[in-house]
C-alpha cells in the first residue's frame, strides 16, 4: 500500500503525479505535504497531473480545491493538468467546477502557464 | 490494479515517476510505452524518478539497464534519479552496478545532466 505520493521539485516548481485512485488518506496526506514542502523550498508553482486518473469523486475534487487555496496563501500557483475528458464531464455533472483551480491540457502547458504567471 | 506507468513530456524531455514496486509487467510495458513515446515525440532526454522505490531488484535493474539502451539508440540520453541509498547498497550487494546507466541525486540535477548531454 502506497503511503504518500512523491513530490518533485524542480526549479521553482512542485510537480505531482498522480497515478492511483486516491483513497481520502492518500488525498489528505498529500496536502498536508505539500504544504510543507512549498513552505520548506519557497516554490512558486505547483504542478498537479491527474492524467492516469480516471474519476475524480466529489471528496478529491475539493482536496484539488483546497490545496490551490492553501498554496495560493503560500504565495503559489496551482495548475492541474491532464484532465481526461470523461472526468471533466464528470466532475461538472457532480456540481464540481473546481473554482479557483487553474488547468491546462498537459504538463508542457501548465508549466508555461506558472511560467507566466 | 495499475496497468501502467504515465510519462510526462516537458520540453525536450520524457519524465517518468514511479511511485509502486514495479511488477515484471509494469516494468516490460513502461519500456514499450517509452521507446514509443522517445520515437514519436523525438524526445532527447529521458528522467526516471525512483526515489519512491525502496527495493529494486536483479529484475527491475536489467530493465533500467535496457530502458537506457534503447534509449541511447534512438538518440536519447536516460538519467536515472532519486535513488535511496539503501537501493544503491542492495544493487552492488546483488553485483548489479546498473552499467550505462547514468544517474543523479534529484529531479533538478537530473535535468542539468541532460541539458549539457
Amino acid at each position: 500500500m502506497q503511503d504518500r505520493i512523491p513530490i518533485l521539485h524542480m526549479g521553482s516548481c512542485l510537480l505531482v503525479t498522480i497515478q492511483v485512485d486516491m483513497h481520502d488518506r492518500l488525498a489528505l496526506q498529500l496536502q498536508d505535504d505539500l504544504t510543507e514542502r512549498i513552505s520548506s523550498t519557497g516554490a512558486k508553482g505547483v504542478l498537479i497531473d491527474i492524467s492516469s486518473l480516471e474519476m475524480v469523486d466529489s471528496f478529491i475534487g475539493r482536496v484539488l480545491g483546497n490545496i490551490s487555496s492553501m498554496a495560493r496563501v503560500l504565495d503559489a500557483k496551482t495548475v492541474v493538468v491532464g484532465m481526461q475528458p470523461a472526468v471533466a464531464i464528470t466532475l461538472v455533472e457532480l456540481g464540481l467546477s473546481l473554482v479557483g483551480v487553474s488547468t491546462a491540457l498537459n504538463v508542457e502547458k501548465g508549466m508555461k502557464l506558472l511560467a507566466n504567471a
